[in-house]
Parts: C-alpha cells; structure tokens; sequence
C-alpha cells in the first residue's frame, strides 16, 4: 500500500485545511498516511505573517475561501498566533504513537477554528481530550514526560533533515511537498512510486 | 465575458507556469485575460528565497515537477535570480499596451527557462523581440521612454493598492488569487462572479 508521512504543526493555519481532509483524500486514492506532528516553528527559516499585515490579510482570505471551496467548516478568524504551541503538539505526539493523532487533531483543529478556543489553554485542551474520550490529566502528564519531549525534537530533526521549513509539509520518501495546495500531487506521486515498485 | 487581471512579473519563476498556461485554461473556461506586468520587487515584503537554501531548493524542485506535471518545458534551473529586471518587464508593459504581451511573455520565459539565456542581457532581449518579429530598436527606446516607465509605476501602484505582495497574483475586481496554484480557483471565481451579475 503506498505510503504518506504527513508532517504537520497545530499553530499552522493551512494545516486546518489539511487536517480536515487528508483521511478522505488518501482513502479515496488507497494511501496510509502517518501523522507526523512536528515543530513547524523549529524548522522555519522566517515568520511567514509575523509584521506583514498585508500578506496576513490575504493568508485568512485564502483559508476562508479554500475552506468554503473544499467544504471544510469555516467560522471568521480564529484566535492567533498560539504563542505557546508545544503542548498541544505534544499531545499531538503522544496521540501518534498510540494511533489516534487523526482523532485529536480534527478535534483540537475544530476546537480553534469553529468554537475559536486558546489551544494555549490546558482547559480547552482538556476539553478536547473529553471530547474524544480520553482522560485529560493522563494525556497531559504523557505529553509533558521526557519520552514525549524527545519525541517531539527527534521528528522534527527529522523533519528538518527531509528539507522541510514549514507545515503542512507531505513526504513521499524524500520527496516533499509543501501546502495544502499539494495534497494532491503529492498523494499522486506516492501511488506513482508504488506503482513503479511492483513493475 | 468574464475578466481577469493577471499581475506578473518576469524574474518570478512560479511565474514561468501562469504564462505558458494561462491563455488555454482561460480559453477552455471562456474568461478573458487581461496581462498586467508589474514591478513584483516593488511590492515584496521580503524576498522569497534569497539567503534561504532550503527553501530555494524546494522551490526548483516544486517548479520543476509542476512543469512536468502540467506539460509545461523543463530544462533544468535557469540563470537566477535575474538582478536587473527592469526592462524586460517594461517591454512587457509596452506590449501590454499594444497587445502582443502574450507573445513577447512566452518568447522571454521560453529563452530564460529553455534556452538559459540572461535576460538583464539587451542582445538577449533583441533576440527574443526579433524572434516574434519586432523591431527590437524601436520596442527598446519605447521600453525606455517616460510614458512606459510611468506606466510601469502606476501598474505597479495599482497592485500595491490591491493588496498584492507577489508575483504571480491574479485578481477578479479586488479579489486577489496569489501564485500559479490559484490560478484555476481564480478563473472559477471570475466565471461565477459574472453568472451571479446577469442573474
């Protein structure tokens, strides 16, 4: 079955995009895709938004209509930036290893993007662990042990040695794509690989 | 006739893609194309890729697929950047204004992404004009003259006003559609702008 790593960071505004839609996009193309959360701000080489209200501007236009486009919800600008992002990323890992990081992260994505909550929040973060089940206090205490923290610095170690400097970035092999604008091509590329494989 | 304004500049390389394709996938969804060329570096708020490796890299490889993908001609990486943009963006601002910018726009793009020639290069700038049967004399002292680079200022204050901070950017009215991955949500917005008008 081919094969896609999908590296991403809660505190992206396209990863929402991405999120939404990445499980439905790959079965339909019969893709198993891998969520990698990482630290996207570790990785980048320049605040893309940070003092450039003009491109910012335009960055929420874009989500807005993509959203609309793609019929993923939309609900106005949520809160940003998420100052303190590594919590909820950590969470994102620990739900990785146990395999229910697709789960969590539509959930938080919602949480900040339909019901515009702080992810920054240890309450709404709570929240969104009720929400899909799992006991808060537990999820959080895993998020912050060692083993999680280097966790998180191993995958975007790894992340930075594939070339990546932003999220969502997706990888076939060695092969990244950057953007939500991607999916696609790269959804393409890794049945294409597969495809070579078995000739 | 739906409308849309295609603000490009030459010196972009996501540009490459817009020009080569955006006459036929306009032509198949009957929207007329109105070809702007305007000072793309007078509008950036940072430069995309300068004394960032990774992400130029990224972008050779992202153009480069995208030219394959989209039947588009690939050569390997061109001269780049070009440093001295000026005239061959105002000889496409002369040609704009009479009509030929498709042309001349292809013909430059074909001779620095196929042929690898420099276009800060004015025998390399003949030599495209030459090829598409101007007299490259007399459209280079137009090139020159005070109306065109007032012309090109005044273009390129139209986009500043737009909210455009990239090449290449299409725009249905003060709708704005940032690079060449826009470009078929950009001639759907156009087409259904002008249906929901004569509705």
């Amino acid at each position: 079955m081919p094969q896609l790593d999908f590296f991403y960071f809660i505190g992206s505004t396209y990863t929402y995009l991405s999120v939404m839609r990445i499980d439905e996009v790959a079965r339909r193309a019969g893709v198993t895709v891998n969520w990698r959360p990482f630290n996207g701000r570790g990785v980048m080489t320049e605040h893309p938004f940070h003092g450039k209200p003009v491109k910012c501007a335009y960055m929420w236009r874009d989500v807005e209509r993509r959203a609309t486009r793609l019929g993923i919800g939309w609900n106005g600008v949520p809160p940003y930036p998420i100052e303190r992002p590594n919590l909820p990323n950590r969470i994102a890992v620990a739900a990785a290893r146990e395999g229910w990081a697709p789960e969590y992260s539509k959930a938080a994505y919602r949480a900040w993007f339909s019901a515009h909550k702080n992810l920054e929040d240890e309450k709404a973060l709570s929240e969104v662990l009720a929400s899909i089940g799992k006991d808060p206090a537990a999820v959080i205490a895993l998020a912050n042990s060692e083993d999680i923290r280097q966790l998180f610095a191993s995958e975007t170690e790894a992340a930075r040695m594939l070339g990546i400097f932003g999220a969502p970035t997706f990888a076939v092999g060695k092969e990244i794509f950057w953007g939500d604008d991607r999916m696609e091509e790269a959804i393409e590329w890794a049945t294409r690989e597969t495809q070579e494989k078995s000739q």
